[in-house]
C-alpha cells in the first residue's frame, strides 16, 4: 500500500529508527495521495504562489485562495508583481501548508498544485468569485476594484508531503475527482477521548490489527474516513501503525460506532484473557 | 516618509475608508523596507520556496530556513523536487510570513526574497550549517544524509508588504546591511500595558504628536525601535497614526523611558487641562 510514498535517504546512521511490524497489518487502507492533498487544501485559505516574472525567474509570493471543487481561486491585483506574472505567463503552483501545532515544522503536511490558471468566464466566474469570497471573506472589500482579476488554477500535477517519509504524486484529475477527509479535521477532540480513556483498546488494536502483538501502549495520532494511526509503544522502541475501518466512513458521527467495532474486532482476536 | 509605499486601486466605492490627519505628524519616521523585512525573515523558521522545473516552471514548495546574516540557508534533498530544481538552476526566491493572530491573512506582513542560492564553501559552510540548526532543530536528524544540501540564498531584491496599503521594494543589500527590530518581536506585553492602563496618554499622543488633534482615543497596534503605532478614534471615524520616539531605541527595556518621554511631549504641546 505505501510502495512509492517512501524513500531512503542516506542515512549517516544517526537518526531516530522504529521498529518494524512482527505481523501483517490487517487494513493498512488510508487515504490516497490525491484524497491527502484535497484534504490540506480545504484546510485553509492560505497558501503561497510561484508565478514566473518576465525574466522568467520563479517567484514566490503569498496569497488566499478560495476551492471551486478543489480547483485554488486566487483574486490577485496586476498592481502586484505575481498579478502581472500571471498575466503574462499562465504557469503557476501553489504551496499550501496544513495548520499544525506540531513544534516541528517538517511533520506537517503540505502540498503543491501544479498548473496554469485561467480567468474564470461565464456560470464559472460567478462560481469563482462565490468561492473566494466563501473563504476570504476580507475579499469583500477589493474583489471589484478594478486592478484585481480571479484566476482558477487549473491542476495537471500534485505533490502531497505528509511529513517524514510519507509523500507521494497525484495527477490534478485524481486531486480534482478526490474528496476531503470528512472526518480527519473534526477528529480531535475524538481522538482526545479514545487517548484518555480508551489505552486499553487502542493498545489491544495495536496488537491484533495493527501488527505489534508486543505492544504495551498505543496514542491515536490521527483519525480519517479510512481509520485510525496509532504511535505504538514496545520493548522494541516506538513505531507508528495504522488500524483501518472495516468500511469508510462519512462522518465524524459515524467514528463512535466504527471505533467499537475495532474494538470488538481486536478483542475477539486477542481472545479471552486469563483471569 | 510614505511616498511610494501607497498605490491607489480602482476603488468601486464601498471599500472602509480612513479620515485623513488634520495636522503634521510630528515624527513619522518608521522601520524601511529593508528593515521591515529583516525583522519578518527573523521572525520565523518556514517559508515557501519558488524554484524552476527542469521544463522552466515555477515550483513553489515548503522550506525550513535559518539566516546567515539575513541570507537564507536551506537544506533540502535532492530527493527532493525543490532540490533537483535548485542544482539544475540556482535562480530561487523565497516568501516568508510574519506569525500574525490577525483573522485576516493579508493583514500580516510577509515578503519575497528573491535571487540565486550558492553551496556555501569553507568558513561559510560552517556558519551556514550552524545557522540552520539554530534555527531547525530538528535538522539535525538529516542535515548529514547525503542527499542534503545547505544553500545560501544570495538576496538580489526584497519586496516587502505590510498589510494593506504597506509596500515596498528594497535592494538585496539594503536588506542585509538591515538589523532585525530588536523592540517589535518583544512588544506584546508593553503594548498591552499602554493599553491597559495608559489609554488617556495615548489619546493625548494622537492629538498632540500623531495629526489628530480631534482624537477622542488611540489604541497602540504595534511598537518598533522607532516609535508606536496608533489606531485613532475620533468623530471622523477610525483611522491610523504614528507616533515616533525622540531617538530609535535598542531594546525592548528602553521603552518605558521612550514612550514616558512621548507623553510628556503630548503633555506639553496640549497645556494645562482647564479645571
Amino acid at each position: 500500500m505505501t510502495s512509492g510514498r517512501q524513500r531512503d535517504h542516506g542515512d549517516p546512521g544517526d537518526a531516530p529508527s522504529a521498529p518494524p511490524p512482527l505481523a501483517p497489518v490487517a487494513n493498512p487502507r488510508r487515504p490516497s495521495a490525491a484524497e491527502e492533498a484535497r484534504t490540506i487544501a480545504s484546510s485553509t485559505n492560505i497558501g503561497t504562489l510561484a508565478t514566473l516574472t518576465a525574466a522568467g525567474d520563479p517567484w514566490a509570493s503569498f496569497v488566499t485562495y478560495g476551492l471551486l471543487g478543489g480547483a485554488p481561486v486566487l483574486c490577485v491585483s496586476r498592481m502586484a508583481e505575481h498579478g502581472r506574472n500571471l498575466e503574462d505567463d499562465p504557469r503557476a503552483s501553489l504551496a499550501i501548508v496544513a495548520p499544525s501545532t506540531d513544534l516541528d515544522p517538517l511533520a506537517s503536511g503540505r502540498i503543491t498544485l501544479a498548473g496554469n490558471v485561467q480567468r474564470p468566464a461565464g456560470d464559472e466566474q460567478i462560481a469563482a468569485r462565490q468561492a473566494h469570497l466563501a473563504a476570504v471573506t476580507a475579499a469583500r472589500y477589493y474583489i471589484d476594484y478594478s486592478d484585481f482579476s480571479l484566476w482558477v488554477l487549473r491542476v495537471q500535477r500534485v505533490r502531497w508531503v505528509g511529513g517524514y517519509g510519507r509523500m507521494d504524486s497525484a495527477a490534478g484529475e485524481d486531486y480534482l475527482g478526490a474528496s476531503p477527509d470528512p472526518v480527519q479535521p473534526l477528529a480531535g477532540p475524538a481522538i482526545d477521548h479514545l487517548n484518555a480513556d480508551h489505552a486499553d483498546a487502542l493498545a489491544a488494536m495495536a496488537r491484533a490489527l495493527g501488527g505489534f502483538p508486543d505492544a504495551d501502549g498505543a496514542l491515536c495520532t490521527g483519525v480519517d474516513r479510512y481509520g485510525l494511526d496509532l504511535k505504538v509503544t514496545s520493548g522494541r522502541g516506538i513505531a507508528y501503525t495504522r488500524v483501518g475501518f472495516t468500511h469508510p466512513i462519512g462522518s465524524v458521527e459515524e467514528l463512535r460506532s466504527a471505533a467499537v467495532e475495532l474494538v470488538r474486532q481486536a478483542r475477539a482476536a486477542e481472545g479471552p484473557v486469563e483471569g
